[in-house]
């Protein structure tokens, strides 16, 4: 390859480097204390049932589970997920992970310099796949205040109206959010809908944590309180197991014909086999089983983790304490910088995601996320300590 | 969702529905004689192997089988693409699917307006992507003569130099070729080849029926000719099968890891127990026993149908002789449309694609393409006397 010839696009420019993937590419997580990442703990797959779930879906489908398939996604699974979220199955989009569910959204919708809101901090991911599309990332940071919260939004509703822009969409995890932790109650969750709804934009509700709650009522998600103005997007990786990639896309049928259309000349079907097992292990009754042994599980660790912080932790750092999901955001004291502290605490066998790369504005420099789902209790009592001795001494 | 507002992408444009994929959508193939789509037979997914394959795989890899993954694919499945391709493993990226691997460098390389020359008819799939990025589609039609053969390239990258415009890379299936199933020969490919070095722009070989040969002599792949200015796409879908939706890029380091970027935001990896269903079926040799059956059977579908269309056909129509791959292509007699006729085709219980759809020209509309891996032996039988009752009396 000649290094002269500028054979790349001029997009490739905006696609950016996950700091956070970067170093699981160097790094054996299982080598050292890690709060960074977002994997599930290995325990809650089910191999036993999955393997004979493989087997059933061999004898039940046949050669059918390892042909070409509906680009919406199998049958089967689509109405199993309809049935379990009690929507229509044509509003049943399976997408090859929630990930890519969040990129084909952002394709259909974003030209370069349209402006996509977000919550600040948001998913890392998200904003990985809105930066490659050029879209203009605007982050609102959560105020109590309802009034407050509302009025932050519509100085950016006001702002993109005077610059000539569109706002194409909303991205929100109302539930346990990634990477804070903390949920939407119902009156935000209304109060964003209604401005959506008044504004003619529309609202990605990326969900994939919210079956894992230890505590607390369920909220209403943003997509049943309007369903045609609202992408429910929702995940297999966080209730099943990630390694099927497979997630699913609720929304109006006029949306899901454009993600259709694009999904033809992206992969043209999510994996066919995966599907099938996916479908199964939902209809039969498996899949509530497994979780609720893995909330049970995730239950522990979080009350686990929030003990140690409240035991071991400097004063000075405070921390959510999230009614579900897999994180907490810990904050330091301003003029702390959790980027330039990682090295350190690599050095000393302890991971996490610094804060600042979640957030839009690049804020958030004294913050970091810890996941609590993946290490075992025991490596999370030591992985806490050398935490905490560590940000004693800074 | 209010209709009158424009929340699409104005690249929502640019995506086109395949009319190949939205026959599928609405009929049953297997109620009706199918010499469209591209499916393998399902006879060669040896379902016994898979499932003695997949415990195996959750013998020896555990819970690890179901996690989240590398990006670039998991190591075995990289090592066992590199052995088996004679290549390095820092070059192979697995995909989740060729379609991907189509999209994904489409994607880091295409700007609006940017040029990719293709064969004139090239595969459909692709050219839905080409123009989902709104990239600006050359076809060059083949002629038998090196020499005119190269001149019609050199008009092509002379008009593209006098229009200022890039040509980013040339899109070639060398063998067995979707829809035509001809190849090219190793002159050809020579040829090619050293336009792309000498201009400066890549070729994206694309090769999912590269080992499907029923007679003569494999020819070297494009890649193998010029490493550095080829990124060489394989598939499963093919020699294993299609619902696992694996295929791999083998690539210059460079491109890989811009790849690499793109997929972080994209998909983040490739499903994972597939994968390593796809390594261990590959480096037990399973894969090359199976390929072995395949090609029998698929031989023995080739020749039936060149024999069939002998016997039944009418004079004037005149079709390809592939040495492997799925396809053949029919030419019917100029003032035909294959378009028009399809209804009636389909009316009469017999479906093909209409060779118009795969000319980036818009030529070819007295020629369709017809599958033969498919069908059984029998219905090819059938579904032949059929479409030479409705040719015959058009």
């Amino acid at each position: 390859m000649k290094k002269d010839n500028n054979i790349f696009s001029e997009d490739v420019g905006s696609f950016f480097r996950s700091p956070v993937r970067d170093i699981f590419k160097k790094v054996d997580l299982n080598s050292i204390y890690s709060f960074a990442g977002g994997y599930p703990s290995a325990e809650t797959f089910p191999l036993e049932e999955i393997r004979r779930t493989m087997s059933e879906v061999i004898d039940k489908y046949g050669s059918k589970a390892f042909q070409y398939g509906a680009t919406q996604g199998v049958t089967e699974l689509r109405e199993a997920v309809a049935a379990r979220y009690g929507v229509p199955v044509e509003r049943v989009q399976i997408t090859s992970s929630s990930q890519q569910g969040i990129d084909v959204c952002t394709r259909v919708m974003v030209d370069p310099g349209d402006i996509i809101l977000t919550s600040n901090p948001s998913y890392l991911g998200a904003l990985q796949s809105f930066c490659s599309y050029r879209a203009d990332i605007r982050g609102v940071s959560h105020v109590d205040d309802i009034d407050d919260y509302r009025a932050a939004y519509e100085k950016e509703i006001a702002k993109a109206r005077d610059e000539g822009k569109k706002i194409k969409f909303l991205y929100m995890i109302p539930d346990f959010q990634n990477p804070s932790g903390e949920s939407l109650n119902l009156d935000e969750r209304k109060m964003l809908v209604s401005l959506a709804e008044e504004h003619g934009f529309l609202i990605v509700e990326d969900s994939p944590y919210r079956e894992l709650r230890y505590e607390g009522e369920h909220i209403p998600t943003m997509y049943s309180l309007s369903p045609d103005h609202v992408i429910h997007l929702g995940s297999f990786s966080k209730i099943f197991a990630p390694g099927f990639r497979l997630g699913w896309a609720i929304a109006h049928p006029d949306i899901l014909d454009k993600i259709y259309v694009c999904k033809q000349s992206l992969d043209l079907c999510p994996p066919i086999f995966d599907q099938y097992v996916a479908a199964e292990f939902l209809s039969s009754g498996r899949l509530d089983a497994n979780l609720e042994k893995s909330i049970a599980l995730y239950k522990g660790k979080r009350d686990l983790l929030l003990s140690l912080l409240e035991k071991h932790m400097p004063e000075n750092v405070r921390w959510t304490h999230p009614e579900g999901g897999l994180f907490l955001f810990l904050t330091m004291p301003e003029g702390f910088d959790a980027v330039k502290f990682y090295d350190t605490a690599l050095d000393a066998g302890v991971a996490y995601v610094a804060g600042e790369f979640f957030h839009p504005d690049r804020s958030g420099r004294n913050t970091m996320r810890l996941n609590f789902s993946f290490m075992s209790s025991e490596k999370i009592k030591e992985g806490v300590k050398h935490l905490a001795d560590l940000l004693v001494n800074v």
